[in-house]
């Protein structure tokens, strides 16, 4: 039986590729020990990985702005093909090419029977909602990784239908695991629908996604907004328009040179607490992209915020942000009647679609977040790279299989 | 013809009645002026007012944490009686009583058309939404008068099936202006739904219309929560179960107790910005009940927000709350993916179904709320005993109809 | 270990109860040869039948007019306690009292994913959905039995909080595994709410189910028609209005009797394929209840279709009936702009709110139906008296479980 | 001031253009009487017809399969200048370039305010909901015309933003009064979204819309099937694909043919009741389409029937059809849980979001559909040649503004 290399947090700036054991069909000790679960998964499958991407939530954790601790695995972005399953795994093969939702979920609680597996409550005996290689969400191994354990494998897999076609595909259908179904969570929960229009702000992965998404759900603009200017160059690529945040003025009057008026029918958050204000050097200031939406969201309107906030933060810019709790202009929404919807996208609720549009040929979400393919080895430089701002979403390869 | 008596403004805790003029079919100047519409109004209709309600947010301006001048005409829930009408009123007639929303809508706009009267576009110059006798509300002179003209009639009266019956029921339908379906919304876009448990922040009128309305919508078990001990007896009056937040401890043990968890699915802030922390002596602390409602709504849950949070308070307890920016902790809303609808009701989306209620005997919203009526002269009594928190929702009875 | 005894079909007008073995933690043979899955089920649990219902259903079989074949088990409506589970069982244990969903669903497919767990993909290899001892429903055993298999009992069972308050309520909650749930879908799904008026089409269980569900769900008045007087005196017992179809004359004209209209915001048919006509000695018009509920429901009404048509129909009345195809009034529905929802209710999409309504009290639904208790020996007997029309819904009680 | 020309039906498979009187700002006298209003229409406004097209409900009238009286005027496609406006119309004025929704509504009634525009309360005697030029729709005059009186203008029209633009784009928005929207219901009631496969029935107009709103609500793949060679070159030619029902065989095998499977997510009825069964010299079967979308669309499925079904055709197969009772596989659908929805779609709810596509170039429904533009005069050709199965929507063109 082989080992398994998997990407690992080594402080702040810092990870490596490290060694460690084969995964078995076993649930993490944090699970069985916290929710009186057997050690023992007849439901799960173990998976060669094809491709596994670096996240924005990722980079949240090596720069040191979460409670992560050295030696935490990384890696919630995983397409791989199955090798090993349990006996009560039933409707995926070895051999099948299946892409992981990074949200880890049962499929047999109440959550998960809503759709909302984002907040499974068997997975994590610290809170609703699970995720591989990732801090305070259940001590699941990560998959920025050779191999990796899917719990629930019937429930959380999405076979795809042909394994050629699948690895012909493959740069789009990674983009299914996170980061395109993040983006369409961000878009359909800000009511984009046919005809509207769109800002959404940030043109990292995220925001690069969610305007893609915004395309598909038929907006008739769509506009984003950032500091770095290879990133609306990046959006431009694919027919967004662009305002660049760097420049100084009101975010009200850059979108009416756009659109000719300064209110969008929706808008989305695609940044979350690591916000930084407008203008050159601006400042973190964590509370700005809510509040720039619900400036520039006409009244009515509903606002998607895949962007994460969280409840710590030692690097936060004070002591309210330390705990996540931040200057939210709530008279403003209020005035407006703005809704808003907040948390993690439940991926399974949109990644059938998504793969059928990916399939068919309607989506080309590779392109419009510019997937770049690195060795698993060149983890490290990619993460470096990509926080450094670069346009691009990296995708590992540690079986050269996406190479090939 | 005759004049109008109507409650005015008088400065911070000061209210009287005073004579004004007839109101006459034409808009008001702000609205003509700002919007380019012409004076005439052959959409409109005048009402010999039946009854008209004091209202928590004529507290907020009474109270001088508004930015409402002296003189300002008051109150915005009235149900009368039709005397005249323009020539483009065509399905009410003089002699139908009618129940006014409170929120005054064009009919004709986009978010008309989408329900969402409560931000009309062609009502107010200063922003969308418009209500009558409320600062920056487009200038609509108050309803707690002997008359009041209401625009675009057709669109905005809802017609009582019968005149007797109403006049019958006048104490539950005079609720059906403002906090009836007030609440309703609150309950409604918390999702509430047959057999949720619900928690409702406030037993002033707009609260526990909101229990009343989460009781019709099929909640199997409401908690309400208060510092007023008369408001939760108020509120037991009627099935609800209810926490004292003048005790020391937390809001989740408190529900625990009732409910055998801490969490309920659905919760309501009936409060707004004027919110006092828990305990004894609890100082404002306006970010309080949105937090709380965080706290104790489950992981996926919906939270309905219809008290009042503003864009400017001049008695604001820091800098940032004098412009509606508040501590959220959002990043606790975030981690347990909920999602807010903020906003004053749509009135006009609700009100027939809860006429419908009122009129079969199954809504009691009189009774839960505790109606008692004054004359109008008795306007500044009323209002003081409401400022001092009278479990007691004052409907005011400018021509003896009610008393009758 | 014990032996099973289950209700058998011994051809038209007759059942029996019959020894069989007791159950395996094994899929039925259809199942396994027709979808390839494996025949050892570590994902099912065996349950101690704690009362089971005798349906309408069930009747189509018996009397023939289905065709199901001599030997056929019986049973669908099934409360039970745990008492053994294979490995992949986590979250039900043996002793906890669960209610059974009578649609077999597999928890892992699309379809259980978006709540339509009526026509679950994996459990039958004739078409989607499957049920407990029904004739093309997969081959599964009834339930009218001591013991029964549940298949993937982690997704399909709702266990009870308490035993013995669960023991204590049983007469209620054994109407969870169907009637309550399809009454309250038909309701749902005519978009019953605050304040509507609805006609429910069929005093039966599940019409009287759907009639308390509608009172649930905030109707204003719930009107009821039938052609049997002792089930409309039952629906008139928990507060409905009737309509005497016996009686000649127009629907209509006998809802306005009611109403004072003779229309409804709403309209159920919970009847089926098996409907009679109007009037003293009316013939079976398999569209009547179609076209009636069309004709009374005001434009632009949703229409709730849970009773049964079917696709094969032996005792037909026509050589049309005998393949499921009506004479619909088409052009009349169109006209008025309704929407239809026809199918299985799929009963986990509401047994839990459900149940919450019964614990706490707020809902009735023994009463409602008139539940009555006979020993699982006497099944012979309840199938005769039920379908003579008594107003009543049996409950077999294989082991005295809820007579003591 | 001028008179007015409009197209006339003259009997079975006949029109002629005839002069009758300029428009006044009065309501018709069918309105007049039958709901007590008064004959003065302050609401109102006369439009100069800037294009108007001929429609396949026309068809329905002048094929003599309706109660039509020689006499009627045609025409319920309409978009227009307005050239003089009533005293209560405040949110159009002279000079704006509108579309006018072939469903007459008054903005006032409870149908209207729940978007349901196709059954207005307040516009037609007979039943709810009415149209310009149409039988049993109200009396209101035929808009194939140069002039059109439109009741309740500020709520009717649909503005558009820009004189020249809308001129530019006039071939697309004038679409926007009937079959953009009619198929854009269809597909939306189907329930398309993103990445769902879809077949629509019937390649005519309609159809070809309904085809081109599937595809910016988010399909993946769409089918389009019809008897009529040349119209389902035209469904090619804008990335559809097709199925020939003049073949002989199964409509699912074809279906397979095309996606490898016999089933679709959505299915839409774009023919209504004059539907002719497949293969060659098909005869008219009027439930065919029904019964076949029945059979493709998979388990789940919503069907939208936007095709037109009636309540009297002295021309129907039979007795039935001749009532609009047609036999109908209940069965079938009941097995597959379908649900329906029927009736005019309310184009209001739809038309601005599509103008927005239009506007920015993200929908081309004039090339969809073969706009191809007549003189007025020229209406009996374009009557004649649409009836023969051309490929083409034709827009009449009474002022040669569109030709210019």
């Amino acid at each position: 039986m082989p080992g398994n290399r998997v990407v690992v947090y080594q402080g702040p700036g810092q990870v490596s590729v490290e060694q460690i054991d084969y995964p078995k069909l076993e649930l993490p000790d944090d699970v069985v020990d916290g929710l009186g679960l057997p050690k023992q998964a007849p439901h799960a499958a173990i998976l060669k990985i094809v491709s596994t991407n670096i996240c924005g939530s990722d980079q949240h954790m090596v720069r040191g702005r979460t409670t992560a601790p050295v030696g935490q695995t990384l890696g919630h972005e995983i397409t791989g093909e199955v090798v090993e399953a349990g006996d009560d795994v039933l409707f995926v093969k070895p051999g099948d090419i299946c892409s992981v939702p990074f949200n880890i979920a049962c499929g047999r609680c109440r959550m998960c029977f809503e759709g909302k597996t984002g907040i499974c409550l068997n997975v994590n005996p610290a809170r609703p909602g699970a995720a591989y290689g990732y801090v305070d969400m259940g001590g699941w191994l990560g998959g920025q990784a050779e191999y990796v354990m899917v719990p629930y494998a019937d429930f959380n897999l999405l076979r795809f239908p042909d394994r050629d076609q699948a690895l012909e595909k493959i740069l789009d259908l990674t983009m299914l695991s996170d980061i395109f179904p993040t983006g369409y969570h961000g878009a359909y929960t800000a009511g984009v629908t046919t005809g509207s229009t769109v800002y959404v702000a940030g043109a990292g992965p995220v925001g690069l996604a969610a305007a893609h998404a915004a395309q598909l759900l038929g907006a008739s603009v769509v506009v984003v907004g950032d500091l770095n200017a290879d990133r609306l160059e990046q959006a431009r690529s694919f027919g967004c328009e662009t305002v660049d945040l760097s420049r100084s003025g009101e975010l009200g009057d850059m979108i009416a040179e756009v659109l000719g008026e300064p209110e969008v029918d929706a808008a989305v958050d695609a940044v979350g607490f690591e916000a930084r204000g407008h203008g050159q050097d601006a400042a973190e200031q964590p509370a700005t992209v809510l509040n720039d939406i619900m400036t520039i969201a006409r009244a009515g309107a509903s606002l998607g915020i895949p962007g994460l906030y969280v409840t710590g933060d030692p690097g936060g810019v004070d002591e309210n942000a330390k705990v996540g709790q931040l200057g939210v202009r709530i008279g403003l929404g209020w005035a407006k009647s703005h809704s808003f919807t907040t948390g993690q996208c439940p991926v399974k609720k949109y990644n059938r679609l998504l793969m059928n549009m990916i399939l068919s040929g309607k989506a080309r979400i590779a392109e419009a977040v510019n997937a770049t393919v690195l060795p698993l080895s060149d983890a490290p430089d990619g993460y470096q790279q990509f926080d450094r701002g670069a346009a691009k979403k990296y995708v590992l390869d540690p079986h050269g299989m996406v190479a090939a």
